[in-house]
Formats: C-alpha cells, sequence, structure tokens
C-alpha cells in the first residue's frame, strides 16, 4: 500500500516554512520520500491541489469517555460541579457506555485533524478497541486513585490493559499508567505506580499536576512543598512524565523541570473555564520545556477541537504577557506536533519528514479562512476551523476523507451516545 | 410570502430558556406568530426537526473591507503592524478591493449565524451594496478621521452615503457616522461628527474607545484625562454611542456611562491576539451595562466567526475573575443578540418574540457539538462551531440554507479577492 500526495503544499515545522508544490510519498505507515516531480509508483495518487498538509495534531490530555457529561453542568464552581454533579453520573458509567463515547470524542478528534489521542479515563480497554478500530493512534492511560480503597485492583487492571493492548495495531496503540493526580493517590501509590512504570512499562506515566490554586494550596499544607516539588520529593520525575496542565508552575519548579522528561501539557479552554487560572506557556518555552497541547474533556471544554484549542492559546499568552510576540504561531504549531509528539513518547513522529509515521492533516485551502492566501502558519492557528480539514491520515492510511470518517457512521453514534445517556441518567 | 418554522426548538432569551416542538411563523419580514401547531397557510414550511433556531447573530463591531490583510503580518508589535504593514498597503485599497472584501466577510458572517453586521470603514457605499445584495441586515458606519487633513471630504462623503443609503432594502441597511478614534480626530472634528450624528443623522455613533494602554496613557498626557472622561467632557456621550472595546475603561468611567446610552463592544480575539488586554465584561454587566460583542476585522482576529468570538468571550473571562460563574453563557448569548441589537439601534431586534423583525439563525442539532443533548445554552456557546449552523434568515428570507449562501457563489469570491490581493501588493 503506498499513497502519493501529488503537488501539495506542505507545513516544514523545523524550518518554520512553508513549502510548496511538492511530492509526498508514503509507503507502508511511512513517510518515505519528499521531493519535486517524484517518479515513483503509488498505490493512490492524491491530488494536492489547493491543499496543505501538516504533520497530524497530538491531542495530547483528553478525557474521550466524558462526553455525557458535555454541556450537563456549567458555569458551576468547581468544587460542587465535581462532588455534586460530575462524580455521581460518572459512577453509573459502564464500559459500554464509555466505548460509544469515546468512539464520538474520537470522530470529533479526527474531524478536527488530530491524528493522535492520549486519554486517561477507565475501562481502557474499550477505548483502545475505539482507537484500533477507527484507525487513530492513541495512547491510552489508565487513570488511577486509590481515595476509593480500590487501588490494587487497578494496578493489576493496567497490567492486563499493557500485556493485550502495548503496541497493538502495528504499534498504534500506547499503554501506559495514569496516576489522577496528587489529590485522588495517596504517597505510597504514587510510589508504587512509579516503580511499576520503570520496572513493568516503558517508563512513561501521564498525570494531573499543578492544575488549580486549591491543589497547590492543599499540597504545601499537607507536605510543606507545590505539587511538581512534591512529586519530584518522592521520585516521579526520574520517569518521562505528560504532565497535564501545569497552570500554576512556579519558577522553581521550572528550574526542576526543565533538564528531565518532563512534558506539561498545556489545556487553554479548560483552564479557562474552570477558572483554573493562565498557564505561563511562554516562560516554560523560554526555558526550553516541551510543551504539548490537549482539549481536555467535553465536560470542560466542551468539545474536541484541536483548532480551536490551538486558536485560544495562541491568543490569550498575548494579553497575558501584555506582548503580540509571545507564543507565536509557529510555536503553537511545534505543541500541537512535534512537542506533542516527544511528550507521547514517540521518536519518529510529529514532523513531515522521510522515515517518520505517516499521520498527516490535509486542509482544504480553497476555503474562507485560507482567502487570500497570506502567511499560513498564521492561518492554521489563527484563522482555520475544522470545517477546513479535508483529510486525516494515520500509519499510512486515511482515515477521513473529504471530511467523511472512514470507519463508521457518525450518525449512527451519535444516536447510540443520546440514547444510552438518556439510560444512564434513570440508572 | 411567508415561512412557517415547524416544530423548532427555539432559544427564549428573555426567559433564559430553550421551547421545544414549537411553531414559528414569518409573514413578511417579521415573526407573527409563535405557538403550538399553528393552523396558518405558508409559502414554504421548514421542518424543525433537530433544529434549533436563535435569534439572527449581531456582529457589533468589524472591519470587513480588510480580509486582504489576514495573515498578512501577525505576531508583530501593534504599532510596528499599523505603521510598517498595515497602514501603507491599506493606503492601496479601491472601491473595487473593498467591495470584493466584504462579500467575502459577509459570507462568513453569514456562515457563522450572523444576520447583523456593523462595519467601520471607507468606500461605505460599496459595502452597503454587498450588504444589500448577499441580504444581509448591516450598519454601516463611515470611519472619519482628520489627522490626514481631509476631514471635510469625509464628512461631506457620509451626507452623501446617508442620503443613498440610509434605511435602504426595508430599512435593512442603517448608515452611522464613525469618528475612527479619539487620536485619529482632533478635537473640533469629534465636536463637530457629534453635533451632525444629533442634528443630521439618527443620533447614533461608533467609535473606537478606550482600545490600548497607549491609547489610554496619550490621552491622559495630552488631555488630563482618561478617554470616555475626555469624550464625555466634549458632548460625545450625549449621542447613542457604539463604542469598540472599552478593554480598559475605568471604574469612574463606568460611572459615567452606566445611565447614558453607551454601548461597549466587546472583541475578545483582538484584544488577547493584539495583547491589548482583558476587557472587564463581569464588572460591565454588574452595573448593568448594555454589552454586545464583535469580531473585529480579519487584520487583528483572523476571522469572522463570531461563535469562536463567543466561545472565546465566554471562557476567557472566568479565569480573569477565577470565577466558574462569571459572565455565564445566556450573558454571551444575550451580548451577541438583544444586546447587539439595542447597541445597533434597533427596537425590534435580537429576540424571537411576536413583532420583531425575523432575523434567525437555524442550528443542526444532530452533530457532535450537540450530543449529547444536554443543556442547548451552554452548548450554543462553548461546544458549536459554524458548521452547525445550518441556515441563516434575515429580514424573513432564507439568506444561507443548508450552509449554501444563496446570494452568490462563494468560490468565485474567494478567487476574486486571491487575484485582487496579488494586484494590490504590485500597485
Amino acid at each position: 500500500m503506498s499513497i502519493l500526495l501529488r503537488n501539495i503544499s506542505f507545513l516544514d515545522i523545523e524550518n518554520e516554512e512553508i513549502i510548496n508544490n511538492i511530492d509526498i510519498y508514503i509507503e507502508g505507515n511511512k513517510i518515505s520520500k519528499i521531493g519535486k516531480s517524484l517518479d515513483v509508483d503509488a498505490t493512490e495518487i492524491y491530488n494536492g491541489e489547493n491543499k496543505l498538509v501538516t504533520p497530524g495534531f497530538i491531542n495530547a490530555h483528553t478525557h474521550l469517555g466524558m462526553s455525557y457529561f458535555r454541556n450537563y453542568a456549567d458555569d458551576l464552581n468547581l468544587m460542587d460541579w465535581l462532588n455534586n454533579e460530575i462524580w455521581p453520573i460518572e459512577a453509573k458509567l459502564n464500559a459500554e457506555d464509555i466505548y460509544y463515547s469515546s468512539l464520538l470524542s474520537i470522530i470529533e478528534n479526527i474531524k478536527s485533524g488530530v491524528s493522535t489521542f492520549c486519554d486517561m479515563y477507565y475501562e481502557m480497554d474499550r477505548v483502545a478497541d475505539a482507537c484500533i478500530e477507527t484507525g487513530i493512534r492513541g495512547v491510552i492511560t489508565r487513570g488511577l486513585t486509590d481515595i476509593d480503597g480500590k487501588g490494587e485492583e487497578k494496578l493489576e487492571e493496567i497490567d492486563e490493559l499493557y500485556k493485550n493492548y502495548n503496541n497493538k495495531s502495528n504499534g498504534r496503540v500506547k499503554v501506559y499508567p495514569a496516576p489522577h493526580a496528587i489529590y485522588t493517590c495517596s504517597e505510597d501509590f504514587l510510589k508504587e505506580i512509579t516503580r511499576r512504570t520503570n520496572e513493568l512499562y516503558d517508563g512513561i506515566l501521564h498525570v494531573h499536576l499543578s492544575e488549580t490554586l486549591t491543589e497547590v494550596n492543599d499540597c504545601k499544607k499537607e507536605h510543606g512543598m507545590t505539587p511538581i516539588e512534591y512529586v519530584e520529593s518522592i521520585g516521579m520525575l526520574d520517569s518521562h512524565v505528560i504532565a497535564a496542565h501545569c497552570t500554576h508552575i512556579t519558577d522553581r519548579e521550572i528550574e526542576i523541570v526543565k533538564d528531565k522528561e518532563f512534558y506539561p501539557v498545556y489545556n487553554p479552554s479548560s483552564n479557562l473555564k474552570l477558572a483554573s487560572g493562565f498557564t505561563p506557556v511562554q516562560k516554560l518555552l523560554d526555558n526550553g520545556i516541551t510543551v504539548a497541547i490537549g482539549t481536555d474533556g467535553d465536560s470542560s471544554n466542551n468539545n474536541q477541537d484541536i483548532l480551536e484549542e490551538m486558536h485560544i492559546g495562541g491568543i490569550v499568552n498575548k494579553a497575558v504577557e501584555m506582548d503580540e510576540k509571545a507564543v507565536k504561531a509557529i510555536e503553537i504549531l511545534k505543541m500541537a506536533t512535534v512537542n506533542g509528539a516527544k511528550a507521547m513518547g514517540f521518536e519518529n513522529l510529529g514532523l513531515i519528514k522521510e522515515g517518520y509515521l505517516a499521520d498527516l492533516t490535509i486542509f482544504n485551502l480553497d476555503s474562507n479562512s485560507f482567502t487570500p492566501r497570506n502567511n499560513l502558519i498564521s492561518a492554521l492557528v489563527y484563522s482555520a476551523n475544522s470545517d477546513d480539514v479535508s483529510c486525516t491520515i494515520v500509519d499510512g492510511k486515511f482515515i477521513m476523507k473529504d471530511r467523511q470518517i472512514l470507519s463508521l457512521d457518525e450518525s449512527k453514534v451519535r444516536k447510540i451516545v443520546n440514547d444510552r445517556w438518556e439510560d444512564i441518567k434513570k440508572r
């Protein structure tokens, strides 16, 4: 199987430029050749006229199973929202509910150009199934807590998950553990997860960290340290850490993490909507930290549109810094591609480069957002919307073409999610 | 001509709720009846199943003619951007360039559900033509400056514009004067515009006010007052004022304007992207001020998507106030509908109510953004994107149906704008 993208424009992230009229040849699941007028035999030739191809976007932090809670309870105080609205109803979800919610969320991700998601939730075997069936690349991280006294069970479950799904489907599925947060896991539990991460799994874990001021203040009270100081003190930062939020990361904490395998994931919509605060993205970048970007779940976003996330993240930091030049468009594009890939633990992902995995997003340039044809790097971040995404390729295969998801019928998934939700509320 | 929207859900702004399974009967350009199973003879029956109708959105501050500058020069310091990039090339635009840019911007507006725009630019007779031809409602405000020594000419031009276009097309076009800003108009000029506004026109004007700290500081230096204190001191606030931005409005200024016909227009994307600052929206609302919302021009946004604007405006204030309950979704919807209508000087616009103008936006609820079907008020602000907008009705007529603009061929307009831009750059 091979695909030739003929005469297309592409986003060259490393050189921070757009290259026009190029051929990109995909063999198997890799980008095999990039050049002018390539003389190759391809199974499929895709006409790249008026199209722009970027590395597939990486949604580095989400909760696919939470679609049900989209617009369920908004404009509420965070703790009221969690305690009285989200957690009681979330406890009623079963594996099939989560499977269908994940399908819906994956559809939304693909339609905004996402080729890799990083999910933290439970019933993750069914999330992995949804990933495999839809053709997207998935980082499947099992959310772990022991405040309910069931930590041990969950650790057994992740062993099983890792055995059954890690590196499945040509390596499209990765399985990592995900200690939920420092306020839902005991210190011993965090230490045990870290030990297993390094000894049993791939040395990579995913955690919510320094999201809210409440978390920071409680941590100081309990441990006499800020959250990142605390996780360092218990050895967690010896692993590769995908750290969702880091909204309140301090200068001292930046010094701690800057030379480690520590990858903050910026979630602008969620941080703004939940009034968590403004993540100091420019400062993180200035310190050479590899920042990724994610949508967070539908319950706090309330959608899975990575392009909207990029736009919001791209502009809000300028006002925070009172500097129009802060967090430039190209930095946002790096966050959504090559930085995300590094955060996920992939070596050869997130760039359009020979030898790299063929995960690609194709934009239709004959659209209002791209008219007139000025700086396309700016246009991707500040003007484009998901309607401009025409195709998504993952692992060398089209998974969306002309905005049609190839693996399933979207409207059927919506109907099932609506029906299940009516049922969940009655349980 | 009459239209019956049969069995539709609608957003009842006054009661802050969604009403399901209702019939809305439109006769001529007005909403004539709202009720269950209406027994009426309609020229056209529209099946409202799985559809949600809202008042048409009002984009209360934009510059339609600036599409050319979208992504032309981003991530630059504001004054560099204006002086070295925007103003030199803007000076080369002719009336036909502005006409085609306005067509493109109007298309984008309609496709995100906008039924009324308020534009400030020049060559406004051609903008009015674009408005009339596409069927949208337009508030045509001629930007006026006298720093170029040509103030008098422009005043003559607006007399002509008012005579030829005000209340044209069944009242769909309104013409108001628009002193550009306090830093581009002399005090005498501002006074003369105000006098004319009240004596010759309709008592309504449109102005950029308190957008940046530079403007505030320069005004203090020159006049010993803040911008809104200054315009009050010269009598401008005796008119009805559409005041774009008000980013840096002070408590003292809020006291000045709260009982006047003063309508701030919030432009979140532009304020963030240009690092202008965070408009204190919650404080304005708390003081009973009628706040409208707008996209600003493509040069600073960089699109004309009112839904994205609503989303960004809806969430950013929560983080600014560190309060999840700040600027609730319904407040954003009011800003984009009934508040916008009041700001524009319309009495019977911005609500779905018998006797009101039939300007309506119809959303397709069988979409990912609205799945599952939870709080639709939240969904409109936090989840929806322009792809969910199915139809736009203005003055009792469909101007977009199933996402097709009825008056023109979108792709032709894009081609003309691209071609003209290539030519403009060579002039």
